[in-house]
């Protein structure tokens, strides 16, 4: 029996907007086919999120072919006939001999494609920064004939733009992702160990919000004092106790489509120092969303929050912020100062704004947004202040 | 202000045995130092676990040094004085000006400190698996008088024999593990939405069992007809019906270290052919876990397996399983016929026997074990049984 294909997240027409927009990037770059084997971009192109990035498989889109064709590895190929949107004559599967043997691996598989498709001494496009040095070597080795370019960041900047489809799917996530951060508030209570606020958080971002589920779980930090100068500790066994400051940065996810937030709980009356850099990182919260509109640049966006900060007595070290969509980040425009990036409708950030002043003292909140029309717009909307616990 | 070391989970002692089983081998590969970037071994050698690992870093072991000295990027620095055993001296930050440029990355600062240990012109061993191609041409540019080593599973193996310590840790997962299947069991009904289940999934594998917390969350399958022939989804929008079966696959954590299981549910009477392969594979698994003991093989153990099942009338694809240790795979032993890896006491395997049959079938069950003096042990130990919800 054939397993059914999965109610669709996208239409038809969507993935083949995707596929244009890479086709037209790979034409600028003189490149006749491109291997895509990054898990976020394969995602992007083929609607497939089943887990099994951990072994090699690749997407090949070839300007002579309408489909993009996948090949993967065989116990994996029922999950992709099920998501991904292609005919299942280009969902292709590797056989389980090629897995935990050296020497030979999916990839394997992978260049036998090109060389099926007739594309061995054609210009191949590798995203070099997801290939390892040996996998690299498989490619060279096998195909001599090739000219292999790197396009290590094409699929990622064309997943810059988000369609309004994609903006749906983070709104959703983003209203999870508020949910959590409010059910933290609930349960943060002195006598509390950490993990049962992570466990609550958890079941919130997978049970979802308006009836919308969490279709993954993404990252979860819980640092709390006196780990406050920490940003990716996961959560610890301690208690959490009168006068404890809880730093969360957590994410929701729809359908591989992340948004993220971040806020910090107070249990008891906060510090002084924990007050005002709240108050100035809300400030510059505030005016890097009104700098964000088409047109202005990355720099400027950074500008306005660092500007606004410093007048308030404090510095961020860490950028602030960067692309996000499939599975949070993504490689590309950065929140910094020094990033030229222009701003374009849709395209979407975590206003990541942490700040680990000293290596016991910092502090958390971020918006994911999308830049409109004529501005911003955050897609997450949990209460922007300092939650305090009595 | 400094941030304070936290509770060490190993002894000082453990972490030098590590590194003299690590120095052994590199002098065995004529190594003079290792620059490690594969994160399971970072914690391995360190103890350090928070989730930095989106960025380059390094571990470097000299054969001159007594410590390790961790690079890592200032943000995350604070974590790894509070987590790494090491003196404050051999964690070494470097600046965030490193983050989201093109051209420079956080192996600038590695290579940087290779060269202040004078190991320019040595044998550096590098884990070729875990670096990207731009990476590793970086080590080449700028350590010209290096000669550099492929070390790629180097680690790895040390880390397959565990020991008491660590053994203890797998336990105390496993039975979080546990706990979480007969969760599922719990609220697995018709009606129920399987991001419900997913969800309840979640917080019993953080909230921890006996007391331990789960320090971390690892992979969640949950594929329900028609998905039981896939293996890697995370779990969908879908309401379960009378009728339906669930395969589970779940790890849980305790301070990195993952025990996995699988286990199969059927909501209301299993067809036949459900049973036939439950029946199968659980004799398949008992004969597994009975040819596992010091000086048998991987090959062994897979043949014990295989023999078996087809006595049933089903065979399977995959491999019986692979070394399990620190988040869950290591790349090293492989439970099937013709790996002639030689059990010894203490390595620990996830005997992954899920099994899908057809696109629309298959059935999942596993164990988590390790090698005794005598024979094996398992540290997951729900019941073995199908499921069936009424």
């Amino acid at each position: 029996m054939t397993v059914p294909k999965a109610p669709q997240i996208f239409p038809r027409s969507e993935y083949l907007r995707r596929i244009d927009a890479v086709k037209a990037e790979m034409a600028k770059q003189g490149v006749d086919a491109l291997v895509v084997n990054n898990i976020r971009n394969i995602t992007y192109l083929t609607g497939y999120t089943a887990k099994s990035a951990y072994v090699p498989q690749g997407v090949i889109i070839s300007a002579r072919q309408a489909e993009p064709a996948f090949i993967l590895r065989q116990c994996d190929w029922p999950a992709a006939l099920h998501q991904a949107w292609m005919s299942r004559d280009n969902i292709i599967m590797y056989p389980e001999s090629l897995i935990g043997v050296d020497g030979k691996d999916g990839y394997d598989a992978v260049i036998d494609h090109v060389i099926d498709l007739g594309l061995a001494g054609q210009n191949v496009g590798l995203e070099f920064n997801d290939l390892m040095v040996s996998q690299m070597e498989k490619f060279k080795r096998r195909l001599p004939e090739a000219k292999l370019v790197d396009c290590a960041k094409l699929v990622a900047w064309v997943r810059g733009v988000k369609s309004d489809l994609e903006i749906a799917l983070m709104r959703e996530a983003g209203a999870i992702a508020d949910a959590a951060v409010l059910r933290a508030a609930e349960v943060i209570r002195p006598g509390v160990r950490e993990a049962d606020v992570a466990a609550e958080i958890y079941k919130t971002v997978v049970k979802g919000a308006n009836g919308k589920v969490g279709t993954d779980v993404v990252n979860l930090f819980l640092c709390s004092s006196p780990r406050t100068g920490t940003c990716h500790i996961r959560w610890t066994e301690d208690t959490i106790k009168q006068g404890s400051q809880i730093n969360l940065e957590l994410g929701a996810v729809r359908h591989a489509y992340v948004s993220a937030i971040m806020r910090t709980y107070s249990v008891g009356e906060p510090s002084d120092r924990l007050r005002r850099i709240h108050d100035g990182e809300v400030a510059g919260l505030e005016a890097a969303l009104a700098a964000a509109k088409p047109g202005a640049t990355c720099h400027d966006v950074a500008k306005a929050f660092n500007t606004t900060l410093a007048k308030y007595g404090f510095k961020k070290e860490t950028r602030c912020g960067y692309a996000i969509g499939i599975e949070w980040l993504e490689p590309t425009a950065s929140l910094q100062e020094g990033d030229m990036t222009v701003l374009k409708p849709n395209m979407t950030f975590h206003l990541m704004l942490g700040n680990w002043v000293d290596e016991d003292f910092g502090y958390s909140i971020s918006e994911t947004f999308r830049v409109t029309e004529t501005g911003s717009e955050t897609l997450t909307n949990a209460p922007r202040k300092l939650f305090q616990i009595n």
